[in-house]
């Protein structure tokens, strides 16, 4: 199958004659060539050859003969690990950092800029990234399948054996090429013989890929079974504190690195969904995450604990266990007490990836502990790719929530990038959105929710609109019409998909097991933890003091905002309360008729979206617009879907009639 | 795998020395040897051995010393096709029958009644089955998963492989001895390589089944793909009215009766849930029904065409479609055109095997063609097979319900047997339970279900407690205690699914796809045609006049009974009728109050269940014992999610309180 290569997309750009600044491109000069900055001349080549349809040369000293390219690392550590800086120089444009993965990312921002228009002898920019760790989780099965996949099979597995096509290197690049600087390969439910990749049976396979990777500043990270001692190494036992079980993982870990010096670390979904983890034991999460990362600790290896933990067999019966709270309660008792090679990863949300949710509580909650945040790029409850649902703003909010964990320097942005508690081991890691789909993400559009989270892991006071266009004009082209149509889509999209899906952050009305498209009670009477509890008269869990409490985990005065059903947030009310159907909100209108309005406006603006597309035929190219136009037609069918089964559902609990007399069905 | 030999378990009667006649044994005389007589022989020298640990001699000549069995074809048709006598003549206990199938049913009926105790001198009996078909559907796929099957795997297939293992002839044995003449292997869904079983790929094992099946007077039929002329054929068409397509089948069947001669012929599922048809061709059933009649009948084979046909693709927004009348709709505009060896199978009512559906409207509908009455024992709809759910008396209310075709013999029995048109071609079918669990039916009181429905298509007269009493007895020991239990048991356990699951008839709200557990609205949205539009004020679909329609189906008086609702039967309540839940029923409570005290007491049967099988510990062998006691642990957990759930529903959608004050979660 052939793939297009997204935002690098030299093909359009070289016949759309967007770029300018050529002559740069006659020879390019890098006193000092290592895997990755030679990585970097490659990247300009290729966009010379491609673009400009010239050889890029290589010189081997610095000659004053024209214009040219110039890739100096320095010893301003100024720059940061990862930073660069940019700027013209007589006839040069000169790409300088302090390391060689700063010359690379400058190379990529050089030639996003052209690409975008820009002449290279005016750029002057000094970047350094926000976040160390930015990472992307793959949820791809050894067997080829991917866990909440929604752009085809995996490309690096298949049929329990590790793949090597042309592919891989594509990948690297683009994710590289956004500031991507780790990946985690496998699934976090390690399944079959997945388990066995820390085992000579696959590391030879998982060295040719972290050697790909590290040309592109790209650590190779591994999803582990906890329980592998006894799945793999045939112990009786996986328990943290088990001598055996210690030396197991030593010289496991030891042996991984004799054959990838360069490895960059573990991630574990432990005691979660049916995953074995420490409390099979008697353990606690700092048992389990610390063993293992003192087997790590020898290579500066890391463990990236995941904090998804709950009670996945509730009974619905049961009012007195709330979901929401599980993780603040599993983790914040052990705050302080993870080695520094810990990194706890935190889901944005107290659920799980809904449209909308408040910012999970454990930020601003530990204060000694490493911590990254995790968001979703695959579209598991928002649209599953075939529903356009740009997440970049709901991105943007977590990040620059205020956590009140101090004064100042207190956003979700501040805490993961370590300018809260002066800590290095932190970042934002998102669980990624490609398959072997010759457009890689499904639906085009949603390469933009890719592109802008790097975009964001590397800069998050991008706003969301700007991140948009840079996107569209790499990928598209810079024609004004198309950019204008496209973000405007974009923008329209995540609250479009809220207005005709779940109303007010209740979430979890979808379809049990797929995630897409509506069942109001789908989940209702079932043991995940996800009930709304709508009867006659109010719908909403009260999570307030008189109801789970689970607004006493935030820090005040956020405890107090969300407790009060005045001052909280309209778009979280019946996350956060029980309200009843009558309940006045701000705008004067009942709870319900918003929902119904919400859900009127919500397939409109799906309309509307379709309506902006269709006027770009012709502009675009013909695979890309036909694509995305069928997968609209499947949106609208959804977001109808949506409106009418939620309206109905609404109707028929209350029997109360649309003030504005739209057809709900009875 | 070891497997039980359930009401043939000889093991069980020997222990218990409950069989009496032993001086009877000695000896068997069978003047004519088939294949089989010869397997009544078999059978009389087999339940020699195993209950009176003696060798039963077959006799050259009728000698006269001392006491013996003679099986002895007459030249008395009155018999009929596979009836017998069983009589007492001095020393001898003689089986009369006019053809060897009526000598082998006569065989298992002379066993069986000594295993329940009767002493062989007394009995005399003349029996003619009532109904000339007597077939088990098994929905066994090629790969060896079985379609709705709870109690193990195919034994039949496996990894598209025909099987061939010893359980195959008890199988045979088993299904034999209650009567079954007609078994179709495989799954009406013909999938994958099992288009391929009318080939010489499979045709060679294929008759291998159908010599040992023949050998207990069995016919062996198969489901074909309607699309087969493509699929197998390679033809371009399966358009039943094009020529090539004609010869095809007619080629393919001349070429499977080559292989097998006695080979029954095939039944179809055409035009439903996906399979292909005449439909897509835009002709009728009888165009496609008859085209195979034609390309069969010189070999006397039967096409059998089943009527579960709608659409399977609606939308719940449509209320004028309603799936009830589908059926109906299609086949009786074309009553009469289908040729003399076609036979239409009907399902007993107009949706899917719900637990309390009406008597499909199609019988006494049809007036000129064959029909077979098609039920389900495995229990998709009625607990799967983890809970108890005695069949036999829902299919005796179907067979003796009156269609008022005619004045007398109008039931459904009556029908299908021939008495009411008087012609040949017609019987009953029933979708089998069995797999390959040790005990063939997961639950061991399952096994009832299989029994009965054979004893019931025999002699749709017996007594359901009659049957349960003759399965125990035959299964367990005459044990009087345990004999009362399991009856009392069985007898309470239809009523008990009922109650707990769905009201009044409305079925439906199940779990979608698996059918097992309560999902209230988990088909509410979906496209199968299955709504029950709950509100706050009422339920139900009206299917009267001012509905749907559906009740002028019926012939009159049963059009008015149903369509008053002062005369509907209240078990069907809410199929025919939108009810308000302040209705107030004949025993003068609210719908609403009857719906919360029967889910009470359908939970509460459930334990009175239990106590019932409890106290036979010790009685039963352990491991009997111990596999039901099982189930039903999951049947109460099942029973109280049920109660729990429907109640919470309806409480949450109308906010009326039980009266009783118990225990109703919101």
């Amino acid at each position: 199958m052939r793939w297009n290569q997204m935002w690098l997309n030299y093909a359009l750009a070289e016949k759309k004659g967007q770029c300018p600044g050529k002559e740069y491109f006659s020879h390019v000069f890098c006193p000092e060539m290592t895997a990755v900055t030679g990585s970097a001349v490659k990247e300009l080549q290729r966009f010379a050859k491609e673009v400009f349809g010239m050889d890029c040369r290589v010189n081997e000293h610095e000659e004053k003969e024209g214009r040219g390219i110039v890739l100096r690392l320095s010893d301003d550590n100024n720059f940061g690990q990862d930073g660069f800086c940019i700027f013209g120089e007589g006839d040069t444009i000169c790409i300088g950092a302090h390391t060689e993965n700063g010359i690379l990312y400058g190379v990529f921002e050089l030639i996003r800029r052209i690409m975008r228009g820009e002449n290279p002898e005016n750029i002057y920019t000094k970047q350094t990234p926000e976040f160390k760790y930015r990472m992307l989780n793959h949820w791809d099965n050894i067997d080829g399948s991917i866990e909440r996949g929604y752009s085809g099979r995996s490309f690096f597995f298949e049929n329990d054996n590790i793949l090597f096509t042309e592919r891989l290197e594509d990948y690297a690049r683009l994710v590289s090429s956004i500031g991507i600087n780790q990946v985690v390969i496998n699934n976090v439910n390690v399944r079959g013989k997945a388990a066995f990749f820390i085992t000579d049976e696959y590391l030879g396979d998982i060295k040719k890929y972290a050697d790909l990777f590290a040309k592109y500043a790209i650590k190779l990270f591994l999803c582990v079974d906890f329980a592998a001692p006894i799945t793999v190494g045939g112990l009786e036992t996986a328990d943290p504190l088990d001598e055996t079980v210690k030396k197991w993982w030593k010289e496991c870990v030891a042996h991984i690195y004799s054959v990838i010096p360069e490895f960059g670390g573990f991630l574990l979904k432990a005691d979660s969904e049916g995953r074995p983890g420490p409390f099979y034991y008697g353990r606690n999460h700092a048992d389990g995450a610390n063993m293992l990362a003192d087997a790590i600790a020898p290579w500066n290896g890391k463990i990236i604990w995941r904090c998804f933990v709950y009670n996945c067999k509730q009974d619905w019966r049961d009012g007195s266990v709330d979901r929401a709270k599980a993780a603040y309660e599993s983790f914040m008792p052990i705050d302080g007490q993870f080695r520094e090679n810990v990194i706890l990863q935190i889901k944005n949300g107290p659920m799980d990836f809904q449209v909308r949710e408040p910012v999970s509580p454990l930020f601003g909650g530990l204060l000694h502990t490493n911590q990254m945040l995790e968001v979703q790029i695959a579209q598991e409850y928002t649209g599953q790719q075939i529903d356009v649902c740009y997440l970049v703003p709901m991105w943007k909010e977590i990040l620059s929530f205020h956590t009140c964990c101090c004064e100042g320097r207190d956003t979700v942005a501040d805490i993961v990038s370590g300018r809260t508690f002066g800590n290095t081991e932190c970042g934002i890691a998102a669980v990624a959105n490609t398959g072997n789909d010759a457009n890689w993400t499904g639906n085009d559009l949603a390469a933009a929710n890719l592109y802008g989270y790097g975009r964001l892991a590397w800069d998050s006071t991008l706003s969301a609109d700007a991140i948009a266009r840079e996107w569209c004009e790499c990928t598209f082209g810079c024609e004004k019409k198309i950019t204008d149509s496209v973000t405007e889509i974009l923008r329209m999209s995540w609250p479009a998909y809220e207005k005709y899906t779940t109303p007010y952050g209740i979430g979890w009305m979808v379809t049990p097991h797929t995630h897409y498209g509506p069942s109001i009670e789908g989940y209702e009477y079932d043991a995940w933890g996800t009930y709304h509890k709508a009867n006659h008269v109010a719908i909403g869990i009260e999570r307030g003091p008189e109801g789970t409490g689970y607004t006493s985990q935030y820090n005040e005065p956020n405890a107090a905002m969300y407790r009060e059903i005045e001052t909280c947030p309209e778009n979280l009310l019946l996350f956060f309360h029980r309200i009843r159907y009558d309940y006045k909100m701000k705008n004067g209108k009942t709870l319900l008729q918003n929902i119904y309005d919400l859900h009127f406006e919500g397939a409109e603006d799906v309309e509307k979206m379709i309506c902006l597309w269709e006027a770009l035929k012709g502009e675009l190219p013909e695979e890309v617009y036909a694509r995305v136009r069928e997968r609209f037609d499947r949106q609208y069918t959804n977001s109808k879907n949506w409106r009418d089964i939620v309206n109905t559902y609404f109707y028929r609990m209350t029997m109360t009639e649309d003030e504005k007399k739209r057809r709900i069905y009875d």
